[in-house]
Protein backbone atom coordinates (compact mmCIF):
# COMPACT_ATOMS: atom_id res chain seq x y z
CA UNK A 1 0.00 0.00 0.00
CA UNK A 2 3.01 2.42 0.95
CA UNK A 3 4.83 1.57 -2.27
CA UNK A 4 1.55 2.18 -4.34
CA UNK A 5 0.93 5.58 -2.55
CA UNK A 6 4.42 6.27 -3.58
CA UNK A 7 3.97 5.22 -6.97
CA UNK A 8 0.88 7.48 -7.12
CA UNK A 9 2.85 10.45 -5.76
CA UNK A 10 5.82 10.34 -7.63
CA UNK A 11 3.56 10.01 -10.88
CA UNK A 12 1.42 12.98 -9.78
CA UNK A 13 4.58 14.83 -10.13
CA UNK A 14 6.24 13.72 -12.62
CA UNK A 15 4.27 12.64 -15.30
CA UNK A 16 3.02 15.53 -17.44
CA UNK A 17 6.58 17.00 -18.25
CA UNK A 18 7.22 13.23 -18.66
CA UNK A 19 4.05 12.51 -21.28
CA UNK A 20 4.38 12.61 -24.27
CA UNK A 21 6.42 15.26 -24.97
CA UNK A 22 9.83 13.71 -23.98
CA UNK A 23 8.47 10.08 -25.20
CA UNK A 24 11.86 8.44 -26.49
CA UNK A 25 10.39 6.95 -29.47
CA UNK A 26 8.24 7.90 -32.09
CA UNK A 27 6.89 10.78 -33.06
CA UNK A 28 7.98 13.19 -30.24
CA UNK A 29 4.54 15.93 -30.37
CA UNK A 30 1.16 14.57 -32.14
CA UNK A 31 -1.62 17.08 -33.17
CA UNK A 32 -4.97 17.05 -34.65
CA UNK A 33 -5.70 20.56 -36.50
CA UNK A 34 -9.56 21.22 -36.78
CA UNK A 35 -10.80 22.67 -40.18
CA UNK A 36 -14.37 23.58 -39.46
CA UNK A 37 -15.00 26.78 -41.33
CA UNK A 38 -15.93 27.41 -45.21
CA UNK A 39 -12.74 30.00 -45.74
CA UNK A 40 -10.15 29.28 -47.89
CA UNK A 41 -7.86 31.90 -45.92
CA UNK A 42 -8.39 29.37 -43.16
CA UNK A 43 -7.48 26.50 -44.60
CA UNK A 44 -4.30 28.59 -45.50
CA UNK A 45 -3.66 29.08 -42.24
CA UNK A 46 -4.35 25.64 -41.14
CA UNK A 47 -1.49 24.48 -44.18
CA UNK A 48 0.83 26.89 -42.71
CA UNK A 49 0.82 26.10 -39.55
CA UNK A 50 1.19 22.06 -40.18
CA UNK A 51 4.16 22.93 -42.26
CA UNK A 52 5.37 24.68 -39.69
CA UNK A 53 5.48 22.39 -37.30
CA UNK A 54 7.30 19.58 -39.81
CA UNK A 55 9.66 22.24 -40.63
CA UNK A 56 10.58 23.36 -36.59
CA UNK A 57 10.49 19.34 -35.65
CA UNK A 58 10.93 17.41 -38.50
CA UNK A 59 8.98 15.30 -40.00
CA UNK A 60 9.80 12.25 -38.57
CA UNK A 61 8.98 13.84 -35.10
CA UNK A 62 5.47 15.23 -35.20
CA UNK A 63 2.28 13.00 -36.39
CA UNK A 64 -0.04 15.40 -37.61
CA UNK A 65 -3.47 14.87 -38.64
CA UNK A 66 -6.07 17.24 -40.11
CA UNK A 67 -9.26 16.99 -39.91
CA UNK A 68 -12.14 18.61 -41.94
CA UNK A 69 -16.04 18.85 -41.16
CA UNK A 70 -18.90 20.48 -41.38
CA UNK A 71 -18.22 23.83 -42.88
CA UNK A 72 -14.28 23.33 -43.37
CA UNK A 73 -15.08 20.26 -45.37
CA UNK A 74 -14.83 22.07 -48.61
CA UNK A 75 -11.30 22.40 -48.30
CA UNK A 76 -10.89 18.56 -48.78
CA UNK A 77 -12.88 18.36 -52.22
CA UNK A 78 -11.40 17.53 -55.59
CA UNK A 79 -11.53 21.22 -56.92
CA UNK A 80 -10.50 22.89 -53.79
CA UNK A 81 -8.36 26.35 -54.20
CA UNK A 82 -5.75 24.43 -51.61
CA UNK A 83 -5.73 21.42 -53.37
CA UNK A 84 -1.82 21.07 -54.28
CA UNK A 85 -1.10 22.20 -50.86
CA UNK A 86 -3.32 18.86 -49.85
CA UNK A 87 -1.42 16.95 -51.79
CA UNK A 88 1.90 18.49 -50.56
CA UNK A 89 0.93 17.73 -46.87
CA UNK A 90 -0.14 14.16 -47.41
CA UNK A 91 3.41 13.66 -49.51
CA UNK A 92 5.17 15.13 -46.66
CA UNK A 93 3.40 12.57 -44.21
CA UNK A 94 0.58 14.25 -43.06
CA UNK A 95 -2.78 13.03 -42.56
CA UNK A 96 -6.28 14.14 -43.92
CA UNK A 97 -9.34 13.00 -42.78
CA UNK A 98 -12.83 13.67 -44.22
CA UNK A 99 -15.50 13.67 -42.18
CA UNK A 100 -18.25 10.73 -43.57
CA UNK A 101 -20.85 12.24 -41.66
CA UNK A 102 -20.96 15.74 -43.30
CA UNK A 103 -20.10 14.31 -46.64
CA UNK A 104 -23.55 12.34 -46.80
CA UNK A 105 -25.46 15.67 -45.10
CA UNK A 106 -23.69 17.57 -47.79
CA UNK A 107 -24.58 15.05 -50.66
CA UNK A 108 -20.59 14.16 -51.53
CA UNK A 109 -19.10 10.89 -52.17
CA UNK A 110 -15.61 9.76 -52.42
CA UNK A 111 -15.29 10.70 -56.07
CA UNK A 112 -16.09 14.46 -55.03
CA UNK A 113 -13.09 14.53 -52.72
CA UNK A 114 -8.98 14.76 -53.06
CA UNK A 115 -7.52 11.37 -54.08
CA UNK A 116 -5.35 11.19 -51.24
CA UNK A 117 -7.64 12.22 -48.13
CA UNK A 118 -9.15 9.39 -46.09
CA UNK A 119 -12.28 8.70 -44.30
CA UNK A 120 -14.08 9.09 -40.22
CA UNK A 121 -17.32 8.30 -39.85
CA UNK A 122 -17.42 12.02 -38.10
CA UNK A 123 -14.92 14.36 -37.57
CA UNK A 124 -16.13 15.92 -34.58
CA UNK A 125 -15.25 12.23 -32.71
CA UNK A 126 -12.38 11.75 -34.19
CA UNK A 127 -10.76 15.56 -32.97
CA UNK A 128 -12.29 13.89 -29.38
CA UNK A 129 -10.29 10.91 -29.48
CA UNK A 130 -6.91 12.32 -30.72
CA UNK A 131 -7.02 14.28 -27.66
CA UNK A 132 -7.90 11.80 -25.35
CA UNK A 133 -5.43 9.81 -27.05
CA UNK A 134 -2.75 12.45 -25.62
CA UNK A 135 -2.40 14.63 -29.02
CA UNK A 136 -2.76 18.42 -28.83
CA UNK A 137 -5.21 19.90 -30.41
CA UNK A 138 -4.99 23.01 -32.70
CA UNK A 139 -7.95 25.11 -34.10
CA UNK A 140 -6.10 27.74 -36.64
CA UNK B 1 12.95 1.13 -6.70
CA UNK B 2 13.57 -1.13 -9.56
CA UNK B 3 10.08 -1.43 -9.34
CA UNK B 4 8.81 1.70 -9.72
CA UNK B 5 11.23 2.32 -12.32
CA UNK B 6 9.50 -0.20 -13.97
CA UNK B 7 6.34 0.78 -13.11
CA UNK B 8 6.44 4.30 -14.35
CA UNK B 9 8.47 3.32 -17.73
CA UNK B 10 5.43 1.00 -18.35
CA UNK B 11 3.12 3.58 -17.63
CA UNK B 12 4.88 5.94 -19.59
CA UNK B 13 4.65 4.50 -22.57
CA UNK B 14 0.59 2.68 -22.10
CA UNK B 15 -1.09 5.56 -19.91
CA UNK B 16 -2.11 8.08 -22.75
CA UNK B 17 -3.81 5.08 -24.80
CA UNK B 18 -5.55 3.86 -22.14
CA UNK B 19 -6.58 6.70 -20.63
CA UNK B 20 -9.78 7.61 -21.05
CA UNK B 21 -10.86 6.53 -23.74
CA UNK B 22 -10.46 3.21 -22.89
CA UNK B 23 -11.98 3.57 -19.77
CA UNK B 24 -14.32 1.01 -18.70
CA UNK B 25 -16.85 2.25 -16.52
CA UNK B 26 -18.82 6.12 -17.11
CA UNK B 27 -18.81 7.99 -20.35
CA UNK B 28 -16.06 7.07 -22.48
CA UNK B 29 -14.84 10.49 -23.81
CA UNK B 30 -16.09 14.02 -22.24
CA UNK B 31 -15.67 16.87 -23.98
CA UNK B 32 -16.21 20.81 -22.84
CA UNK B 33 -17.69 22.96 -25.56
CA UNK B 34 -16.88 26.69 -25.96
CA UNK B 35 -19.14 29.11 -26.83
CA UNK B 36 -17.76 32.77 -27.06
CA UNK B 37 -19.02 34.25 -30.16
CA UNK B 38 -21.90 36.44 -30.58
CA UNK B 39 -22.95 34.60 -33.81
CA UNK B 40 -25.90 32.62 -33.99
CA UNK B 41 -24.82 30.69 -37.27
CA UNK B 42 -21.76 29.21 -34.81
CA UNK B 43 -24.23 28.43 -32.10
CA UNK B 44 -25.70 26.22 -34.81
CA UNK B 45 -22.66 24.65 -34.93
CA UNK B 46 -21.78 24.00 -31.76
CA UNK B 47 -25.58 22.38 -31.18
CA UNK B 48 -24.26 20.04 -34.42
CA UNK B 49 -21.60 18.93 -32.70
CA UNK B 50 -22.77 18.12 -29.70
CA UNK B 51 -25.09 16.47 -31.31
CA UNK B 52 -23.03 14.82 -33.88
CA UNK B 53 -20.89 13.42 -30.89
CA UNK B 54 -24.15 12.08 -28.88
CA UNK B 55 -25.25 10.01 -32.20
CA UNK B 56 -21.75 8.66 -33.00
CA UNK B 57 -20.61 7.62 -28.94
CA UNK B 58 -24.29 7.22 -27.76
CA UNK B 59 -24.99 9.75 -25.12
CA UNK B 60 -24.60 7.07 -22.56
CA UNK B 61 -20.83 7.36 -23.39
CA UNK B 62 -20.23 11.28 -24.01
CA UNK B 63 -20.20 13.47 -21.09
CA UNK B 64 -20.36 16.95 -23.22
CA UNK B 65 -20.85 19.76 -21.58
CA UNK B 66 -21.24 23.39 -23.27
CA UNK B 67 -19.78 26.49 -21.85
CA UNK B 68 -21.05 29.63 -23.32
CA UNK B 69 -19.31 32.98 -21.88
CA UNK B 70 -18.37 36.58 -23.38
CA UNK B 71 -19.66 37.30 -26.47
CA UNK B 72 -21.06 33.77 -26.75
CA UNK B 73 -23.04 34.42 -23.60
CA UNK B 74 -26.25 35.39 -26.17
CA UNK B 75 -26.66 31.69 -27.25
CA UNK B 76 -28.47 31.33 -23.43
CA UNK B 77 -30.47 34.27 -23.23
CA UNK B 78 -34.52 33.13 -23.09
CA UNK B 79 -35.18 35.13 -26.35
CA UNK B 80 -32.48 33.33 -28.38
CA UNK B 81 -32.96 32.01 -31.58
CA UNK B 82 -31.60 28.72 -30.49
CA UNK B 83 -33.40 28.45 -27.34
CA UNK B 84 -35.28 25.04 -28.53
CA UNK B 85 -31.98 22.80 -29.28
CA UNK B 86 -30.57 24.05 -26.33
CA UNK B 87 -33.71 22.35 -24.47
CA UNK B 88 -33.28 19.57 -26.94
CA UNK B 89 -29.18 19.24 -25.89
CA UNK B 90 -30.71 19.57 -22.01
CA UNK B 91 -33.02 16.80 -22.31
CA UNK B 92 -30.58 14.91 -24.22
CA UNK B 93 -27.89 15.10 -21.16
CA UNK B 94 -26.05 17.76 -21.87
CA UNK B 95 -24.45 20.16 -19.32
CA UNK B 96 -25.23 24.10 -20.68
CA UNK B 97 -23.04 26.42 -18.38
CA UNK B 98 -23.66 29.98 -18.37
CA UNK B 99 -20.96 32.75 -17.36
CA UNK B 100 -22.02 34.87 -14.30
CA UNK B 101 -18.88 37.09 -15.14
CA UNK B 102 -19.96 37.87 -18.36
CA UNK B 103 -23.56 37.93 -17.20
CA UNK B 104 -22.77 40.48 -14.74
CA UNK B 105 -20.81 42.69 -17.20
CA UNK B 106 -24.32 42.61 -19.59
CA UNK B 107 -26.35 43.00 -16.53
CA UNK B 108 -28.14 40.00 -17.25
CA UNK B 109 -29.98 38.26 -14.11
CA UNK B 110 -30.52 34.32 -14.38
CA UNK B 111 -34.10 35.50 -15.08
CA UNK B 112 -33.40 36.63 -18.82
CA UNK B 113 -31.75 33.14 -19.59
CA UNK B 114 -32.72 29.75 -20.64
CA UNK B 115 -34.51 27.82 -17.76
CA UNK B 116 -32.20 25.08 -18.07
CA UNK B 117 -29.31 26.21 -17.97
CA UNK B 118 -26.80 26.14 -14.60
CA UNK B 119 -24.10 28.76 -13.89
CA UNK B 120 -20.40 28.95 -13.28
CA UNK B 121 -18.19 32.17 -11.62
CA UNK B 122 -16.26 32.29 -14.82
CA UNK B 123 -16.51 30.02 -18.23
CA UNK B 124 -12.88 30.85 -19.03
CA UNK B 125 -12.48 28.66 -15.72
CA UNK B 126 -14.04 26.27 -15.87
CA UNK B 127 -12.55 25.23 -19.28
CA UNK B 128 -9.49 25.33 -18.17
CA UNK B 129 -10.40 23.29 -15.11
CA UNK B 130 -12.33 20.63 -17.26
CA UNK B 131 -9.50 19.95 -19.43
CA UNK B 132 -6.90 19.39 -15.82
CA UNK B 133 -9.45 16.68 -15.54
CA UNK B 134 -8.63 15.22 -18.68
CA UNK B 135 -11.86 16.76 -20.88
CA UNK B 136 -11.14 17.03 -24.26
CA UNK B 137 -11.87 20.74 -25.78
CA UNK B 138 -13.61 21.54 -28.39
CA UNK B 139 -14.08 25.14 -30.10
CA UNK B 140 -16.34 24.93 -32.70
CA UNK C 1 3.09 -8.42 -11.83
CA UNK C 2 0.03 -8.68 -9.66
CA UNK C 3 0.80 -5.45 -8.11
CA UNK C 4 1.58 -3.56 -11.12
CA UNK C 5 -1.35 -4.50 -12.55
CA UNK C 6 -3.41 -3.03 -9.59
CA UNK C 7 -1.09 0.28 -9.58
CA UNK C 8 -2.41 0.44 -13.56
CA UNK C 9 -5.70 -0.17 -12.75
CA UNK C 10 -5.78 1.99 -9.95
CA UNK C 11 -4.30 5.01 -11.96
CA UNK C 12 -6.41 5.01 -14.70
CA UNK C 13 -9.40 5.57 -12.74
CA UNK C 14 -7.77 8.05 -10.52
CA UNK C 15 -5.24 9.94 -13.07
CA UNK C 16 -7.11 12.48 -14.38
CA UNK C 17 -8.58 13.87 -11.72
CA UNK C 18 -5.31 14.40 -9.42
CA UNK C 19 -3.31 15.63 -12.61
CA UNK C 20 -2.59 18.74 -12.36
CA UNK C 21 -5.76 20.64 -11.55
CA UNK C 22 -5.15 19.41 -7.56
CA UNK C 23 -1.37 19.57 -7.66
CA UNK C 24 -0.57 20.82 -4.40
CA UNK C 25 2.57 23.29 -4.86
CA UNK C 26 2.91 25.81 -7.76
CA UNK C 27 0.41 27.02 -10.15
CA UNK C 28 -2.91 25.15 -9.66
CA UNK C 29 -3.86 25.43 -13.74
CA UNK C 30 -1.42 26.36 -16.69
CA UNK C 31 -2.87 27.86 -19.63
CA UNK C 32 -1.77 28.48 -23.35
CA UNK C 33 -4.06 31.49 -24.94
CA UNK C 34 -3.75 31.36 -29.09
CA UNK C 35 -3.93 34.37 -30.52
CA UNK C 36 -3.63 34.14 -34.41
CA UNK C 37 -6.39 36.43 -36.01
CA UNK C 38 -5.81 40.32 -37.29
CA UNK C 39 -8.74 41.39 -35.11
CA UNK C 40 -8.16 43.55 -32.52
CA UNK C 41 -11.39 42.68 -31.29
CA UNK C 42 -10.08 39.65 -30.75
CA UNK C 43 -6.95 40.82 -29.30
CA UNK C 44 -9.08 42.56 -26.37
CA UNK C 45 -10.82 39.25 -25.82
CA UNK C 46 -7.96 36.87 -25.21
CA UNK C 47 -6.86 39.85 -22.90
CA UNK C 48 -10.20 39.59 -21.08
CA UNK C 49 -10.03 36.11 -20.94
CA UNK C 50 -6.69 36.25 -19.42
CA UNK C 51 -7.57 38.69 -16.78
CA UNK C 52 -10.69 36.83 -15.60
CA UNK C 53 -8.39 33.68 -15.34
CA UNK C 54 -6.04 35.56 -13.04
CA UNK C 55 -9.06 37.68 -11.37
CA UNK C 56 -11.04 34.24 -10.21
CA UNK C 57 -8.45 32.10 -9.45
CA UNK C 58 -5.30 34.59 -8.06
CA UNK C 59 -2.36 35.44 -10.46
CA UNK C 60 -0.74 33.02 -8.40
CA UNK C 61 -2.58 30.22 -8.93
CA UNK C 62 -2.69 30.00 -12.54
CA UNK C 63 0.35 30.53 -15.11
CA UNK C 64 -0.78 31.84 -18.13
CA UNK C 65 1.41 32.09 -21.10
CA UNK C 66 -0.23 34.20 -24.45
CA UNK C 67 1.60 33.05 -27.83
CA UNK C 68 0.78 35.18 -31.04
CA UNK C 69 1.28 33.82 -34.47
CA UNK C 70 0.85 34.16 -37.58
CA UNK C 71 -2.19 37.24 -38.47
CA UNK C 72 -2.28 37.40 -34.94
CA UNK C 73 1.80 38.67 -34.39
CA UNK C 74 0.17 42.55 -34.65
CA UNK C 75 -1.23 42.16 -31.27
CA UNK C 76 2.77 42.70 -30.28
CA UNK C 77 3.56 45.25 -32.86
CA UNK C 78 4.51 48.43 -30.30
CA UNK C 79 1.93 50.56 -31.39
CA UNK C 80 -0.23 47.92 -31.30
CA UNK C 81 -3.95 49.39 -29.96
CA UNK C 82 -3.65 46.64 -27.54
CA UNK C 83 -0.46 48.16 -26.16
CA UNK C 84 -1.05 49.23 -22.66
CA UNK C 85 -3.21 45.94 -21.85
CA UNK C 86 -0.11 43.87 -23.13
CA UNK C 87 1.64 45.93 -20.64
CA UNK C 88 -0.61 45.64 -17.97
CA UNK C 89 -0.59 41.53 -18.57
CA UNK C 90 3.28 41.74 -18.56
CA UNK C 91 2.90 43.58 -15.30
CA UNK C 92 0.33 40.43 -13.85
CA UNK C 93 2.83 37.93 -14.74
CA UNK C 94 1.41 36.78 -17.90
CA UNK C 95 4.28 35.69 -20.11
CA UNK C 96 3.94 37.05 -23.88
CA UNK C 97 5.59 35.01 -26.61
CA UNK C 98 5.91 36.62 -30.50
CA UNK C 99 6.60 34.18 -32.71
CA UNK C 100 9.64 34.71 -34.35
CA UNK C 101 9.06 32.61 -37.35
CA UNK C 102 5.95 35.06 -38.46
CA UNK C 103 8.22 38.00 -37.83
CA UNK C 104 10.35 37.06 -40.18
CA UNK C 105 7.97 36.80 -42.69
CA UNK C 106 6.65 39.69 -42.04
CA UNK C 107 9.50 41.16 -42.23
CA UNK C 108 9.02 42.55 -38.53
CA UNK C 109 12.41 43.06 -35.96
CA UNK C 110 12.41 42.44 -32.44
CA UNK C 111 12.23 46.33 -32.16
CA UNK C 112 9.13 46.27 -33.82
CA UNK C 113 7.57 44.64 -31.00
CA UNK C 114 6.10 45.52 -27.39
CA UNK C 115 9.28 45.52 -25.26
CA UNK C 116 8.08 43.35 -22.84
CA UNK C 117 7.63 40.16 -24.86
CA UNK C 118 9.57 37.22 -25.15
CA UNK C 119 10.20 35.20 -28.30
CA UNK C 120 9.90 31.68 -29.69
CA UNK C 121 11.16 29.83 -32.63
CA UNK C 122 7.43 29.24 -34.02
CA UNK C 123 4.32 30.00 -31.99
CA UNK C 124 2.84 26.59 -33.59
CA UNK C 125 5.36 24.55 -31.97
CA UNK C 126 5.40 26.50 -28.30
CA UNK C 127 1.82 25.74 -28.18
CA UNK C 128 1.42 22.11 -28.92
CA UNK C 129 4.54 21.23 -27.04
CA UNK C 130 2.36 23.41 -23.69
CA UNK C 131 -0.26 20.70 -24.45
CA UNK C 132 2.12 18.24 -24.25
CA UNK C 133 3.17 19.12 -20.98
CA UNK C 134 -0.34 19.53 -19.65
CA UNK C 135 -1.30 22.86 -20.05
CA UNK C 136 -4.86 23.84 -20.74
CA UNK C 137 -5.39 25.26 -24.41
CA UNK C 138 -7.69 28.34 -24.88
CA UNK C 139 -8.12 29.74 -28.60
CA UNK C 140 -10.36 32.58 -27.98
Amino acid sequence: MRRRLAVAVGLAFSLVPVLPWAQPAGPVARVVVQVSEADPARWNLALNNVRNLQDELGAANVAVEIVAYGPGIGMLKFDAPTNSRVSEAIKAGVTVQACENTMRNQQLVRADMHPGVTFVPAGVVQIVKRQHQGWAYLRP
